[in-house]
């Protein structure tokens, strides 16, 4: 992640060839495989592919990966691959664009966030309008369930995820910078505020400051770990136009709230309206209409574990019961009450906090409370109760991958990815 | 016209199958063609026909046709029927809900101001926001050599065939009730200008009043007239979404102007728009790329007449030389001038009248002065000057029909309908 820039896809082609460990050898050793040469000459716009072996190697050089993650973990961020438990899958279908890593700072686990999410992007000159409509949009996304995607700018975004706060519920925050550092500055308690509630997300290792380049760049991840995107303002060359194409070419579904036609800031989205690129919507519920799959989101809501108990192995049931319902325990303290290795533990945790049951806290994890929110604000029930070893009675097929991310492909016909229990 | 209410299908038929004098006999004698009356009960929901027979009978005989078409004159009121110069040949589209003849009054050619027209419709209870939207399409497509029809309703109605007067343009105002009658009486001014510069029509005979079912069954002249409809702003529940549907079922064109979210008065557009019924226009370029027919719109407008001169027969061609340019001389004076019978005259003077060459005015007839509007408002030229008989410098086909009415299914692939010079 420090030797090649974010959203390097000769590097993602690299590894993804060779796997991460091999790539940083050949890159030490400044020896690419040559089938991988010979294919990358052949592209259309052929890259200077020594010019970037060396770029990789010095910056490779003059790296420190482990003081990097000393550094990450002593601030409460942590470091995540393809592969580990709370690596959103969605973001596969990035191919050579996929992120290497993602560096990660708060309480929501990130997998699990977006497995119901959308993103809310917008201009950031925003209006009185758009400012309000946005925060509409992540109070009424919330109160249902949705958990907001966005980047943490002025306008818009900041006004979506303030609306989520309020709502006292979780946001992604995706930034083009280290998660080390708030950008804009002005975003600082806010960015503390979903460490608390959310997580913030970055491709960039920290100290890592942000450029245009790289807000482009970040915008598709916005666009890849959601189901959907909204835009809620943009003028005609807005950047939130660049993650409503990205969106599209993710086959993910696209939606932009229309304005008056006399404010400028309005008319990116409605551009996107009238060349049929995007639905018109102008709701939260008409958003979840959009992104929502039958059987899920239609009856009301409950924000349950995507995972019912019964399926879970032997050993990382006793991991769950282990975990306390308040306060936080630890790997290790939970390993002994669960009479269960260390190892088992900590994989176990994983799985168990991808699937919603457990949260991160400061002394380490403890169960989260499942809300049920409906329209209008519902009240939170009890801890989660376990279903009836019976059939489930509402509409959706028999779960199978909890993490399968239905796109505008698969998501018609209608149904099959998103088991509610 | 005085036996059947307007919109009535059955008389429609009636007339369709056996022409309107001979259904004038069947209805004085109260006997309908056998074959008829087995059709009509074999309707899905057959109406009462021995009924509805006993009504015309009864109209008919209350009626006094020759003091209506006398009153009519001398209020400056005309009727015209199919099969006339001026009759507007896509109304034929609306089959047997086709008018069975209409009541104008106003100095524009109806055929030929329909020629090029889009109908703006939207809410009574107009905001601010949509009046001024409505007063800018008026002006801007009347700039541009197009005419606006529209209801003469109070909101969006009023304020774009305000905003078209102010450009000194002809306006098409379909009424629900008699043409001698202001509804609202609000608009009485507005009628009188509109008389002055377009021209007023209605369905119902001289002296009959709006009702809410002739509001809904005037819609659909509103849409047949025009190529294509946009709505600016429009409620739920609001009867500019009537017209919106008319114009679907008639293939026309249909556009909507977005607006706040936040504002009732938009969320029948935004309906529309979300189920993409109606494509979203920002303005009225937008519009007339919609609408427009290739070659024929995008190059710069000419508002000149519809059929070039060498077009013409002899006889016509003198008659148009002995129409003048300034005051206006009436058919008798004319056909001394050209040295052609009158009856000759007459017929020339509609065909000259549809195909834009000549227009009314309180002394007879006059030239019409040819107007140039391009982006933004341009000058006006002289006289029309003849084209050399060469071929035409733009790319439409050679003229055929100058009424041949394009709607969406001929429209695509573009061209062949409209010709200009």
């Amino acid at each position: 992640m420090r030797a090649a820039d974010v959203g390097d896809t000769i590097m993602g082609r690299l590894v993804s060839r060779c796997g991460a460990i091999q790539a940083v050898e050949a890159i030490r050793a400044r020896t690419l495989p040559p089938d991988f040469a010979a294919r990358e000459a052949a592209e259309e716009r052929p890259a200077d592919l020594g010019r970037r072996l060396s770029t990789w190697h010095a910056r490779l050089t003059a790296s420190d990966p482990v003081s990097d993650l000393v550094a990450g973990e002593r601030s409460g961020a942590r470091l995540i691959i393809p592969g580990d438990a709370e690596w959103p899958t969605q973001l596969d279908q990035l191919g050579a664009a996929r992120p290497l890593g993602l560096w990660l700072h708060g309480s929501a686990d990130l997998r699990f966030s977006c497995l119901r999410s959308v993103a809310v992007v917008g201009a950031r000159a925003a209006t009185a309008y758009g400012a309000h409509v946005a925060a509409q949009f992540g109070v009424g996304l919330s109160e249902s369930g949705w958990t907001v995607v966005s980047g943490g700018a002025f306008g818009i975004d900041g006004a979506v995820h303030r609306g989520v706060l309020a709502s006292e519920s979780p946001t992604v925050v995706v930034l083009a910078c280290g998660v080390d550092i708030a950008y804009p500055s002005e975003h600082h308690a806010l960015f503390a505020a979903v460490r608390d509630q959310g997580v913030i997300v970055s491709e960039c290792p920290p100290g890592v400051h942000p450029t245009r380049a790289r807000f482009l760049i970040r915008n598709r991840l916005i666009a890849a770990l959601s189901r959907g995107t909204v835009v809620v303002e943009a003028a005609l060359r807005s950047g939130a136009l660049n993650t409503a194409t990205h969106a599209l070419s993710l086959k993910r579904h696209l939606a932009a709230v229309p304005g008056p036609i006399t404010s400028a800031q309005s008319a990116g989205c409605h551009r996107l309206l009238r060349d049929q690129k995007a639905t018109c919507v102008t709701s939260p519920e008409e958003l979840i209409d959009l992104v929502g799959v039958m059987g899920d989101d239609l009856a009301p809501l409950r924000r349950a574990p995507a995972l019912p108990r019964d399926a879970l192995s032997e050993s990382t049931r006793r991991v769950l019961d282990a975990v306390p319902a308040r306060g936080g325990a630890g790997p290790a303290s939970i390993a002994v009450a669960a009479g269960v290795d260390l190892n088992t533990v900590l994989s176990a945790l994983g799985g168990l906090a991808a699937a919603g049951y457990i949260e991160r806290v400061p002394k380490g994890w403890r169960t989260r409370r499942t809300a049920s929110p409906v329209y209008p604000k519902a009240q939170e029930t009890l801890a989660f109760n376990t279903p009836p070893p019976s059939a489930p009675t509402d509409h959706t097929p028999p779960p199978t991958d909890p993490d399968q991310f239905p796109t505008t492909e698969s998501a018609s016909p209608r149904g099959g990815a998103m088991p509610v229990v």
